[in-house]
């Protein structure tokens, strides 16, 4: 915007701006407002096969407890100069936990989540109510619910962990409060109390209330193999049952709302059959993907990545993905989508599969 | 409100209102609106025991069929000029299927729920899908969707219809159409579509939007009985997980909000523990229970009366109500009460037993 | 359904289904539950050189005040038995006070509003706060607010009251309290506190929650009048500011929500330009339309009938309206459309006029 | 967590997880989790008399056209390395318009509005319609709609432009269109369309939907002081009008829903009777205030600076703020609060001041 002879007058003008705490929109706003959004963040994937034996050696050097509250190694987007964020607004860790440890008991401004990719014997126990951690699981600790966990199985147990850390750390909104050293509830039931009350498809308590975030703790892999499975097989009986050809999906919700589960995090899962290929999607806002059961390939922005189970991908806002199936596949995913369309930013821009009729 | 010598040019001046279609607030007042709800409705109980004998009567002597539709004989509450009503909101009727027999597929505006007191063998058929009918459970169609009726088992069954039928008539909202006049999807699965895909805690299968009326058709007993019975058992243990001192309850819910699973309607199943007693609870709006399983008293306005299994009972706008078990007790029923909360004209009065801690 | 052999013992059952309290749907069916609405209410005309001397004879010959507490005169709609009802959920009276009248102050659960066809000089006191009232001008008083009417003008005053009448008293919902028997409150601001705080487009108090009816107590004609015009002139400017040709509308809301301004009346004013028709539109539900300046015809399920200022109209369930103008013709209409969209119930059917582009 | 002896072997733990894209959270959780919110902006302050004659000069030196689209200059908050953001999630800028001057149209996903403290004679024009810009007026241009600016005045013009800009920047939700290098619509009427239509309170053209952002382009000065005036009148009066003692203010809402104007920036003005002093209020999330008219003295975290007419302050998440005024003081405000709101992640603490009532 600017000739040349006016430059020194303008290098001196910007010394001053630069004085009184001012900077030009002029010459930033091709970085700020760009015209499609231009993520720091990039596509990456981690393999189970590196993630699991680094826990494991944290397991014998790293000792669990108060101060540094978790044996959780998070994932560390490439492009985000070495913050512990797999996307700019999403937190995934594998956490460790040894036979007989406890993880302390905390609370924070924080949502959270876990899901079990393999290993049992932990349970989590959520303001008091044990809750059971076993494979295919997804386990609520919603914003400032107290928590802590303790491993009275006899192998130890490594699982993912989600959380909106990077959100509310940008957002400035983190409030954190430490709570008991150890777990004094020990009791290991088979179904929490908050199971107990919630799990029931569309009954709820006649005294209960509406409640941001979930109510239930807990949703059972054997509920979501069973959803996705009958979707998969009313789509072979005629129905139109799925998000696309040989592809189902759940998203976990509160039910007292309907809504997301968690406030600021959407979690879902997905199947593909075998053979089958998602839609090509990018959306606006970011993801993270973890293969739980089966194989495939992975196409992020049009390079291919395998996929085994446990390994884990990042996909930065905008970032076009699609997903081939080798064999059957289940896949978790959790994204920060609530963010957006709460405030009408969510976009989203599909491509069909050629093939698909 | 009157002196007595303008009295003849009153009366002229009434019978030219009259003529003009003109009605003089002053007169009427205390009658439309009266300082507390003062429904024509009353209090009443009607018993299985006289209701079963007489649906099996109808049986033989009626055929079921297009234009009558369905063989449901319903409640007609004594205080409303023998209209079959129960409530001036609320229809609630026994219907009755011989074996074999088919009630023709319709829909209407009106929502409508089937709740099962004994027998088995009928499927109904909702939009296509069929849809078993077992004791316990309750069962929708929603307005607007279609349905019928067929017999596979090998005796006759009688269920309670309930439906918003005296609303949408005052309302003038109906609208009703016929379909086919047998039932051409004769399946008969344990598990309608509906179930497999709306029929997990929390989940919900990805590409759905929420919808007014629960996509869930149906409610089944052994989930019903589990949920009252884990807050039971809770309570028990100490929680609070009770609407009051042994006495359970749930809500039956839509998915996809959270809210009651038909628009009009609120459908709940009650469990009392032995020997307990539910608060007195004065409600703006009408409900009608349905005595399940086991034995007690219910208290309509301070009135004891004995209900056992089947035996219904209609309760009016602003009657007090209170259920006393000798046995462990369930019971249903259903109410207008949606109608009143989203007009913000809902109004309740508690008075704790006051033997309860 | 019924042949004739069975015809003793059908009469026989039929008689103990009334002594049971029992009436069998299928003789029934076709009254209840019709193929479209039949309102037994009918479409009527009530000109306003009839209502106005009939409310003056009356001003002459019924005191105001405490038992009869207002005089007005209701719209008994020739269908519905003689009940002072305009159709079945609504309310239309005509209210007269004479200069240095009083209405007594009392309050109740149905929902309340007075439009001002001509005259001045009377304040509402709506919980205290007085609000004059103006030709042109709709004045709310929402359910459980205190209000009571006094008369500091020089000649009486004649207004439109509508509310919610038959619909609360349908659904028992009614309460109703004796407040003070004059009006304490006797200043005479031109403007209310309420107009003073919410009075200001899109501006809301810091301090305020939504509330479920309009914190603003008056909407003034000389502000409709703006409304109506401008829309008018950005059609004639090429813009799409109108809901047909020559056919401007606005709706009456809460500014807290957005919603209408009554949680069961919804209140609009309509403008038609000399010569412009409305299209034909049938709807679920029920309204009352009143000719406020101007003159046309109006076409009721066909029927013409002439409209000048202060014409009453009402218009049943899914009777088909349309209104053409003579002159520029301004309308206030009011309806019980907020409870048929709240209960999922709302239908709509629109004939565009077939000379409209 | 560690002990000596593990330390070589940690080291080169730490250097495995490196090369894999791995970060413990034990060594981060101190500055990521922290115990209430550590924002790293800080309060501040710029003075209305650095920010003019900088705009003055760049309006010499920099032309305004496409490419850097405006001569805006933005605050660029101390703590945050030189961004041109004022706080984490907000951009407030001065932008100057000389006489005759075009700033070229564009639109983006990023919400904005403008506020005027002194000047006229600039149209903006959003989506073609021509909206006047005068002092004390709060102008919109939301997400997505076309806009610019072009002065037809005799002097230049200065005013402060707020947006989301850091937050979908950090959100990766930015899109960004060129349109127009100039503005073909020069029409400059005294009152936009958006303004005719929605300019009057609580009344709502028929046709219209609820939008998520604010259908209203402009809110006026005039009624700004007014609602502002009336509130502080009231208060004198003895009603319950005002947030505090003296203490004013109105929040600028959408009317189709009765929330913000904008989806994710709150915008306020208040008002300070003279002397008057606010609470001392701390909130999770961040502020912007400009001091409009008047002077007075801001409390930042305890810390006093004066305030006069145009001077800027950020107020990061959680610091606590008080406000005293000297003269009659205007404040207006925006803040990243509806953000936190949908999300669940808003907390306020309010100390009330000691001397007042």
């Amino acid at each position: 915007m600017t000739g040349t002879e006016t430059e020194p007058e303008l290098k001196q003008l910007y010394r001053e701006f630069d004085r009184a705490g001012l900077v030009p929109l002029w010459t930033e706003i091709g970085n700020i407002m760009p015209q499609t959004p231009q993520s720091a963040a990039r596509p990456h994937v981690w393999q189970w096969s590196d993630l699991y034996p680094l826990a494991e050696r944290a397991g014998e050097l790293v000792p669990v407890g108060r101060g540094g509250e978790r044996r959780a190694i998070a994932l560390a987007n490439p492009g985000l100069d070495g913050k512990p964020f797999a996307t700019p607004n999403l937190w995934a860790a594998v956490q460790y936990l040894g036979v007989g440890e406890v993880a302390p008991a905390h609370r924070h401004a924080q949502g959270a989540f876990r899901f079990i990719v393999e290993g049992e014997g932990v349970w989590t126990v959520v303001n008091g109510d044990p809750v059971a951690m076993r494979p295919g699981d997804l386990l609520l600790t919603p914003s400032m619910n107290w928590h802590g966990h303790h491993h009275v199985g006899d192998a130890p147990m490594v699982w993912l962990d989600g959380l909106d850390i990077p959100l509310v750390h940008q957002l400035d909104a983190g409030f954190f409060e430490f709570g008991e050293d150890g777990v004094s509830e020990k009791a290991t039931p088979e179904r929490s109390r908050s199971e107990k009350l919630w799990g029931h498809a569309g009954l709820r308590p006649i005294w209960a209330e509406e409640t941001p975030n979930s109510p239930l703790m807990a949703y059972r892999w054997s509920d979501t193999d069973d959803a996705l499975e009958q979707q998969l097989e009313l789509e072979r009986d005629g129905f139109a049952t799925v998000i696309g050809p040989g592809h189902a999906g759940i998203r976990f919700t509160n039910p007292t709302n309907g809504r997301d589960a968690l406030t600021t995090l959407r979690t879902e899962m997905h199947r593909l059959a075998p053979g089958a290929t998602s839609a090509t999607v990018r959306t606006v806002g970011s993801s993270v993907w973890q293969a739980f059961r089966g194989s495939g390939t992975a196409y992020l922005d049009g390079q291919a990545t395998d996929l085994d189970s446990g390994d884990l991908v990042a996909v930065p806002s905008w970032c076009p993905l699609r997903i081939e199936a080798h064999t059957r596949m289940d896949l978790f995913t959790f994204s920060d989508a609530p963010v957006y369309e709460a405030l009408n930013l969510d976009r989203r821009h599909v491509t069909p599969n050629p093939n698909d009729r």
